[in-house]
């Protein structure tokens, strides 16, 4: 099967169960940005991500047998609650491997989303891909990746259709669509689904200084790792390195990176609560940050930045609010 | 012309330029509340609140010429941002008279949106009737009240029309809605659109503790005024009574009004964000809290929460978020 038909799968699947979120527009961050921002609020999904539309996607995408078995995933943050709600939806058991020490509120919420919660110590003897290969063995589990997989990848396209047909009706055809980008799942899903339904579109992945993996390695032609650590202000992205399957596919279809500095972020979060009423985590602020804040590196009319998630500590998220514009 | 036909015609004229906005919910929600809560953001309306829908739909049901004259409003708040963007988008002039002693930021707002602001007095000499009356002469400007006008209430019954299909869609042909209510003109729209589109769905309005005029005049069966202050924390909610046209429209038709303390408006802007990720000021949160903390009287499996704008001040709503849950 095709990429777009892979997508268009997905969609169909996800119908009735994942949201169509809306793509929000403010004249105040045209003024900023000096062109059309058009914002995918996609921080209005299930779960408060993207997530939920890539977990849908492989759950959905299972035979009966294996789904009825169980999955399995690795995850401090937005995929476990996608995983989490998606097997729910589907009645069966989903377990989320998680750090000892991931804060209490994570642990709580995939558990509310009826998830078994496998605490592990990130010091420990077992780690957690040895204690992931034994309940697999045991239990049978299927390992859904977060963006490693293309299920996931085709279940993220979904939002870059939404981002076709709604652009296109409020008159935007041509356009650079930012997308946050961690591991590269929704930036290369996005991509796939442009390529098919809005090629005059071109997608960028948008990153925090630091953690600027994915644009280095597109400069590179191959993939390069971060050096740092692997946490910072915006968590829900930190990862080492793009994948292995996201990679050439963003590679052969994306514009070059941009990066964006923690102190721009804030200030798109500031605004995407003020502008658009829209509450978003610091990884989910990247790319409407450079939407607003580089300008100079874009090009045309229009741009359209994901607003990937919204799960970010209230006790944070109002320390960021508080600061003077 | 009927009521739902107005509506409907006012619904034919939004098409394309009023959003559809969400119905969103959250399995958290539901938990607290005891009941499936489904929330209809009218805080990602155009200029943050329902009062674009309304503002619309006047401005599109004026003749051409009466238009092209100019259209005028007193209003401190949403109402007059929500007719400053319908008029600039309509290409005519907009007054809106405002309180020298406005918060600046919804000074420039308004100008932002292209409307012209004449600052009165509040303790002065003239009345902003009688600085209104002048210009509706000198200028032959339009009125356009904030409530009591058909056209307007016809407009906010678009948000009705799409809180029935919505609804319907996620299986909810049933349900106590409530609804945010000042002079009633959301209140009425919705309780004209859901008579003739879910005929098994109650519409009642709900208030902040002190402003319960709505209230109160539905238990007396006449208009009574509040007795305090004019203003308070839920400011955009906040008129002396209900309407003479909105409100037999609401004592016809609705249920009990529900009234709710400040402490719980702010639980549940905090809950909003967490859970929906939705920004919502003071007077929008008034019927989310009744669904969520006054759960005992309501009736039935589902209530329907109006969040109707999200226009709060960052630094007040920062300080409500830092609170302890």
């Amino acid at each position: 099967m095709s990429d777009i038909k892979m997508i268009e799968a997905a969609a169909h699947r996800a119908r009735g169960h994942v949201r169509r979120t809306p793509l929000l527009s403010s004249p105040f961050l045209d003024e900023i940005a000096g062109r059309r921002v058009l914002v995918k609020a996609e921080c209005l999904q299930h779960t408060g991500s993207f997530k939920f539309r890539g977990a849908w996607s492989a759950l959905s995408g299972l035979t009966p047998e294996r789904r009825a078995a169980g999955v399995l995933a690795f995850s401090s943050g937005n995929h476990a609650q996608g995983v989490a709600l998606a097997a729910k939806l589907h009645g069966v058991p989903a377990t989320i491997i998680m750090p000892q020490d991931a804060p209490a509120l994570k642990i709580d919420n995939t558990r509310a989303f009826g998830a078994e919660v496998v605490l592990y110590d990130r010091a420990g003897r077992e780690k957690r891909e040895e204690i992931g290969a034994r309940l697999q063995a045991d239990r049978g589990l299927t390992l859904i990746r977060p963006y490693d997989e293309p299920l996931v990848i085709a279940g993220q396209g979904t939002c870059g259709l939404e981002i076709a047909e709604q652009a296109a009706e409020q008159g935007v055809t041509e356009a650079e669509v930012l997308s946050c980008c961690g591991g590269g799942g929704l930036t290369s899903g996005i991509a796939l689904a442009l390529e098919a339904r809005a090629p005059r579109m071109r997608v960028r992945p948008v990153e925090p200084e630091g953690f600027d993996d994915t644009a280095r390695s597109l400069v590179s032609g191959a993939i390069v790792r971060n050096s740092g650590p692997e946490t910072g202000f915006c968590d829900a992205i930190l990862t080492p390195s793009p994948g292995e399957i996201t990679f050439p596919i963003m590679a052969a279809r994306c514009g070059p990176g941009l990066v964006v500095s923690n102190v721009e972020v804030r200030a798109a979060m500031r605004l995407a609560a003020a502008r658009l009423k829209l509450v978003i985590e610091p990884g989910g602020a990247v790319a409407l940050a450079a939407a607003l804040f580089h300008g100079d590196a874009l090009e045309g009319d229009a741009v359209i930045a994901t607003a990937s998630g919204g799960n970010v500590d209230l006790a944070l998220y109002s320390e960021v609010l508080s600061e003077a514009a």
